[in-house]
């Protein structure tokens, strides 16, 4: 092990802070006593006013992928019309959650590094209306964490609502909420799911729910089995401060103190400094000589994804990179080889981005392949770091 | 809180030792990267010495009800003829997974408090081959916390084989394995389930499964839907050092430490103690004059479950041993107000036993129920301890 940082930039885990990491070190206490059964109820309280809902909200001790998996299993019954909008390989696998437990999926695929539109979304509803297979169900990502985009959920939402007003809007959320703006009640978001090592800077091992009584509704009816994620069974636990499976004590440990730290912080200025990092990270990757994969229009703050440059291999790449304290992502699925991806999310600032670019501006020297004037990437990154702070919430730098 | 240590004596979670504690604490790693590949191989090495097999070990981001969850879908299809042998809370728990998911469940439950015999299971799968339904599969409880008591697994699988030589033997382990023998291989065991904040001394948020080559070929065959649980998903990732989903990272940490901590103490050094703090709770409750709720030809070694006396509520009595920093678990479902069950398994010593007797004894007195001659139950506590050491590993004391 070398005795410099490691700057851990993968779109997840990410950096745990002092205070959370000491969380995780706490001795254990009894998970179904007073003491657990407040953190309980501090944990769910402040996370719906993240997801900014008054619907429920469960915590889960499994990964993110296991809340996707509750998200689908207890809304839906076998043969149920579904349409799957994916952007990526994580549309791909909620997709494939939904066939696996044998609801009747229709694919709404949009080429990888695009958003999903809002025409397309209503478009494929009334496909499927039309041949009587209205969609009980609409499965969007939030944060497509494979191809760093960004889907307009509250648009997509409403228009899936346009054309069948009470279907079911499931978001996976997880790599996003919490980072940038997202409003459950003002969408109409029904079941959003995330996860505890994204923005919330807290170790993986929870999936944090919220399900709204439309999703409740339908949990009633559905027939799709479920044991371990079964979250009527949850809900009966959480009404007495439990969980009905022994939970991730030390993760929930850490997930109380950070939620904490998130609002002490405040999430207007959070969303505003992962503005900033998205801003840095692409304008620096670009003066570096980086094709940026994601349409600059939906561009994800969380997550930057840039092609491998023509006549390096990813791997000589992403050597030179560790070599020098710099962990990132490579592509997944189709993509692995053609692109890295750049991790700005949870407990990270514009000054972290500058370290990892000028890492990689070291790398690519080193690789033979100087982007230009030295450092003349860090100035153009700290520019749109700055210019961020001027445009509105929301608009893509 | 109090500044005085709290002794935490329920059946899991257990006590953290200090140095798996502060492995909670480390910074996070990429998870597919190389630190994490060498953790997750030292760590499956380690549990396969500890399950006592060459079987494949998976590790699960969930808590041990997932990992029955995974026992189950993974190798079932709905319809399956499935006997399961329930003496407590947690094999009805085990069962209704397995109907849960479409399995044909024929229960074969025991009174409460009492080890199922090798003679009812066989005579149970008779039955059920005799109308056509031979079982194919058993599901055993090893150590069934709820009423404490610890089946005789090598009989009761070998018992089901000799009706149905090739039945799958599905077994929970979770609060047995590791403290008590156990031996996976030998006992032709095709998947145990244990997980990590029991005898492990971590915390939770991991279920540890092995499957057989039997059980993986019934995995190919099974047709119950599964995706988070998806065996077969977490082998493929398994060999290139990673897991399908994202991980409990931190949780990792904490048992790749244990697993060392375990190791360095040698296993039959473990059961012996484990022996000797059972031997001491039984003696010690009994001169207590508390009534032991286990059959005593089969009582855990790991948890003891005893009657709370006549003329005092649990909550009054469980009020009194918290204020004086004991913390116990009352009984489950229809124990409920009946029973107090003490731990004794992980991080756990005589000495802890003997404290947590003695604040019994002090609570009782000031309970207006003094238990007899002051001290004696920590007599016969450390005495039953010794003597536990003079008898054959497997023996009740």
């Amino acid at each position: 092990m070398s005795p410099l940082p490691i700057r851990l930039h993968v779109p997840g885990p990410t950096p745990l802070p002092d205070a959370v990491r000491e969380a995780g070190a706490r001795q254990m206490v009894n998970h179904r006593g007073p003491e657990f059964k407040a953190l309980l109820g501090r944990v769910t309280a402040g996370l719906g006013r993240a997801f900014r809902t008054h619907d429920t909200i469960l915590v889960l001790s499994s990964s993110g992928t296991g809340g996707l998996e509750a998200a689908v299993v207890n809304h839906l019954s076998p043969g149920d019309p579904v349409l799957a909008v994916t952007i990526g390989a994580f549309g791909d696998r909620f997709a494939k959650i939904a066939t696996t437990y044998g609801a009747d999926v229709t694919r709404l695929a949009m080429e990888w590094g695009r958003a999903a539109e809002a025409g397309d979304v209503a478009a494929a509803a009334r496909e499927m209306a039309a041949r009587g297979r209205a969609p009980a169900a609409v499965l969007l990502t939030h944060n497509e964490t494979s191809t760093g985009v960004t889907n307009p959920v509250a648009e997509l939402a409403a228009a899936a609502r346009t054309v069948v007003p009470d279907v079911l809007v499931i978001v996976d959320a997880i790599s996003g909420l919490g980072a940038v703006p997202f409003e459950t009640d003002a969408w109409g978001v029904d079941v959003v799911v995330t996860g505890s090592q994204k923005s919330w800077m807290v170790p993986p091992g929870l999936a944090m729910v919220s399900v709204s009584e439309r999703a409740w509704a339908a949990a009633e009816r559905a027939t799709m089995p479920r044991f371990y994620f079964d979250l009527a069974a949850h809900r009966k636990s959480a009404a007495t401060g439990e969980t009905p499976w022994t939970p991730a004590v030390g993760v929930c440990f850490a997930l109380d103190v950070a939620i904490a730290l998130l609002e002490a912080e405040g999430y207007e200025a959070i969303f505003a400094r992962h503005r900033a990092c998205g801003a840095a990270a692409r304008a620096g990757l670009r003066a570096l000589g980086f094709t940026l994969f994601a349409d600059p229009a939906h561009a994800s703050d969380t997550v930057t994804a840039a092609y491998v440059p023509d006549g390096l291999e990813w791997s000589a790449l992403n050597g030179a990179l560790k070599a020098r304290g710099l962990i990132l992502a490579g592509g997944q699925g189709k993509l692995a080889g053609h692109i890295l991806r750049l991790g700005h999310l949870g407990a990270v600032t514009v000054n972290d981005v500058l370290a990892a670019l000028a890492i990689i501006e070291d790398a690519l020297i080193a690789l033979g392949l100087p982007p230009g004037e030295r450092g003349a990437a860090l100035v153009e990154a700290v520019r749109a770091a700055d210019a961020s702070a001027q445009v509105p919430a929301g608009s893509a730098v």
